[in-house]
């Protein structure tokens, strides 16, 4: 069910981008209840001048190789179970694509299981 | 109301982006209650190593042709609009650009109607 | 904590860029509560048929240089609040950048304390 979107500065080596979207599905399944076959990541480059962050809001000191990771799910997760992802991304990340945990930036949007449609215009978490 | 983020495969023709963004905006008009003058879409190519999806969740067989609809809009839609809403969306896919049926995944996001302004700086949505 | 995605039609000049994401910023802490280090801001820019518009929804003339603010932050801003900061978008992207009011298109999205990681996977909004 999520639908995640990746975004990283331009220029860097593409096999550093699938490294990063599997760090952040693998952290989904370990940490939560979504399932190792529900993958829908779109991931993006951005030039310099358009991919602004702050380098030390709250005490972090981010560099320019911020990843923002914005996560679209259904509603309903613990905050203990949203702490355990945040800390697995975090791991994941920095384990297998070298990612600075300062690097890290998390955010997640969330909805009702209406608001999915996998195929067929059809809402399958919808029971009838 | 709708803001719609439109995510596709790099590649295309640009007749085919045209064809699905207005294939989903007619589906709007026609299955829910949004205007027909109501429209604002972003469209987005992605190469094939940033556009991630899995070939068969929920046993959808899914293609490279996917299509990827974020539909931000109000809070207040029932179930039975939302249904209608992707089952249209589907078939105006079909028929008008020739995206398979497994290829249409769709989400929304809602919030609130002082969530819009269009214009002006001002909240056209709420009342005084 | 605003996550601010800025969408543009490509071809204007890297300076009005980042004049539109400094505006959209200083509104935000004028007119908020928004701490002035709280920036996480994608600019992402689009051709002419990808940013799809109409041009007289509810009576407001838009043109090609309309901006797309979409503002992801946590929920609870009052009403005022809201319609303060679209006044002050406007007001600032036209003076900064000169942005005509009728092409500055803002929508909120709205989630949780605990939607948000900052850095080294933690929630810092939410306490112990």
């Amino acid at each position: 069910m999520p639908l995640i979107r990746i975004s990283l500065r331009a220029g860097q080596p593409a096999e550093r981008h699938r490294a990063i979207a599997d760090a952040v599905h693998q952290a989904l399944v370990e940490a939560t209840d979504v399932p190792a076959d529900d993958r829908f990541q779109i991931v993006t480059e951005h030039p310099a001048a358009a991919l602004i962050y702050d380098r030390q809001y709250l005490g972090i000191a981010r560099s320019d190789d911020l990843v923002i990771v914005q996560i679209a799910w259904r509603r309903g997760r613990t905050v203990a179970m949203k702490r355990a992802l945040y800390q697995r991304i975090a791991e994941r990340l920095r384990d297998a694509a070298g990612v600075r945990p300062e690097d890290v930036f998390i955010t997640l949007v969330e909805n009702e299981l209406a608001d999915w449609s996998f195929g067929h215009g059809v809402a399958q978490y919808v029971k009838e």
